[in-house]
């Protein structure tokens, strides 16, 4: 087991990663003080609960927590501010307080929905996040939480820190092969905007991360953690520094809403993005090895590189337009400069991006 | 004019109180620094925009501020995930950003809303506050933001603070004067909580505040935002002091609840949770003039001080479990200990709530 803290003042948490950490739910949440006499509302998928609701239930009523538990359909759509006003449907019937905290087992999406409705229940209660695959370890620090809105993702949201993060390995053992992969993504992504070592041991362990041997993953997910982690513990509330952790999601995030959200993966969308961002360095100057690395890279893990040729090119830059990180008519971009390595432009025309749009259409 | 800093460390800011500040709108947004590049986002309901949004507007376009302007319904079934959607369809279209800003030209319910939207439109963006109620003096300070769910109010939202507040004394004058006797019964409420001395003022100046004297309207404003902000510097999170702000909040809530939102005006609903707490004080043994002082004082403002008789005890009841003020099992209850001063209980019985509804029922 490995542990790791992210460093934000009175609001710094632990995460806990290993093999069967779950197992002790309620030992940790004794160790961090949960209540035993205010509810506690687990919120998961219909997928995540298929597996690991019932024994997470069991643990904790063993504990001596009062819980019950809300599931929501699995998949993107469910990240909506309908679902929000079920959880707190459900928050209200069970008879949550401000002492009750709201547990996020699952994804990305069930914890960025279930943080937001942490974070706007009662204008913010304690919230926990057990991840239950590889792309939430990116989600699962920094606090960022939110729900999409039909024009734009992850529009309407807060930055609410978690009082914990218990990442148990063993829950991604049953993960469908493309969500491994679509997860492997960000990891890779942590490597390629902080730490070329990173990267290397990624590229010596593809063979391992993708067959989901658990130390590999154990490693892979401490290094990927601690990356964002440094990273947010400079900016929480992304005032600069941050931004590089958007690397590949200015294209990413509109090639998701342009597809249909659901349709391609986030890893996948980013994936994509990357090699974007790495073919726009070439652009700048920077060494052509980034791109062809980065490309290569990704080809490795089996992840997409190209953009479908059906994805209509002005729609994905008017997605990018209503982007987040557009900001008072410039585009924030992360360009790579090195593998490694990256820095954050302002000066990124919209002349180049429909250049490299193309490129990634017909794959060059 | 008069001028008021609510002392929130780098969360600080002004309330400009005074006949005629909104005609300088663009002066003041320029000494604020708003940007003249990134749109501004007016929110509005339907009977503000009849009579105040065309200058607002106008006066915003001459000072160079790209605004445009979203309009709900009146009334408090606005305060809903629903208008929250809309209004975020809005920013999306009129291409806000992160350096944007949404102001609230209303009363409570827009400040309420428009506030939520500032605060989890892109996890955050900059707020500005313009009440044109006397009621919202109140909820102008603090950042206290949030919507209603159909089984409780303002249970969904988050601490927003905004960057001003421009407070129009001559935007009052329009009010229908049921609301005149609602917004002042906040500001009652702020004398009963904090100072005597503003009580007996208060009590001097009935006259002179129910028939909306500018002048007498300013200094009352002015003085109720001071009892406010006084409060929320000290405790800006509700973590102690701040809840002696709830003094007739627990039992009014759950009047309105009960009644239908929108049927008991929120000025109403609390005047007569001021006095079933000033009943209860009586019951833990303080002078009983408490009671009819507070009962006299709601009364000379035409406010009611009985529960209509048709509302259902154990649904009442029930609703005040429900309210964010109930915490591990306990109900957290504001008491007044004398005229200007309260303490914050936690073992006020269920027993003795029944006993005071069945009271403030039978009008004794």
């Amino acid at each position: 087991m490995r542990e790791l803290t992210v460093d934000l003042g009175d609001r710094s948490y632990p995460i806990y990663i290993g093999s069967g950490v779950l197992e002790d739910i309620a030992a940790y949440f004794d160790r961090h003080k949960l209540s035993k006499i205010s509810p506690l509302l687990v919120v998961t998928d219909s997928s995540v609960a298929a597996h690991h609701l019932s024994p997470v239930m069991e643990r904790l009523q063993r504990g001596g927590y009062p819980a019950v538990s809300y599931v929501v359909p699995a998949g993107e759509a469910s990240k909506s501010l309908a679902q929000l006003e079920g959880i707190v449907t459900a928050a209200l019937e069970a008879g949550l307080d401000r002492k009750s905290a709201i547990i996020a087992l699952g994804g990305g999406v069930v914890g960025d929905l279930a943080g937001f409705a942490a974070a706007s229940f009662m204008r913010g209660i304690r919230f926990v996040q057990i991840p239950t695959t590889i792309l939430a370890h990116d989600s699962s620090v920094g606090g960022k939480v939110g729900v999409n809105h039909p024009m734009a993702k992850n529009i309407i949201g807060a930055f609410h820190q978690p009082e914990l993060v218990l990442y148990d390995t063993s829950t991604l053992l049953t993960l469908p092969i493309r969500e491994v992969r679509a997860g492997l993504s960000e990891m890779i992504k942590h490597g390629l905007i902080w730490d070329e070592a990173f990267v290397a041991w990624i590229d010596e362990h593809a063979g391992e991360l993708l067959s989901l041997d658990e130390k590999a993953l154990e490693y892979g997910l401490y290094e990927g953690c601690k990356v964002k982690a440094i990273v947010v513990s400079q900016d929480e509330h992304e005032n600069g520094l941050r931004a590089i952790l958007n690397l590949g999601h200015t294209l990413g995030h509109a090639l998701e809403a342009v597809a249909g959200y659901g349709e391609l993966l986030h890893g996948e969308a980013i994936s994509i993005g990357m090699v974007g961002a790495a073919k726009l360095a070439e652009d700048f100057g920077y060494a052509s090895h980034i791109y062809t690395e980065t490309k290569r890279i990704f080809e490795k893990f089996g992840l997409p590189v190209t953009i479908p040729s059906q994805l209509n090119t002005d729609r994905i830059i008017d997605a990018m337009m209503h982007d987040k990180k557009f900001k008072e008519g410039a585009m924030v971009y992360i360009v790579p400069t090195a593998i490694g390595k990256v820095e954050i432009r302002k000066d990124v025309t919209v002349e180049q991006i429909r250049k490299i749009i193309a490129h990634l259409k017909e794959d060059i």
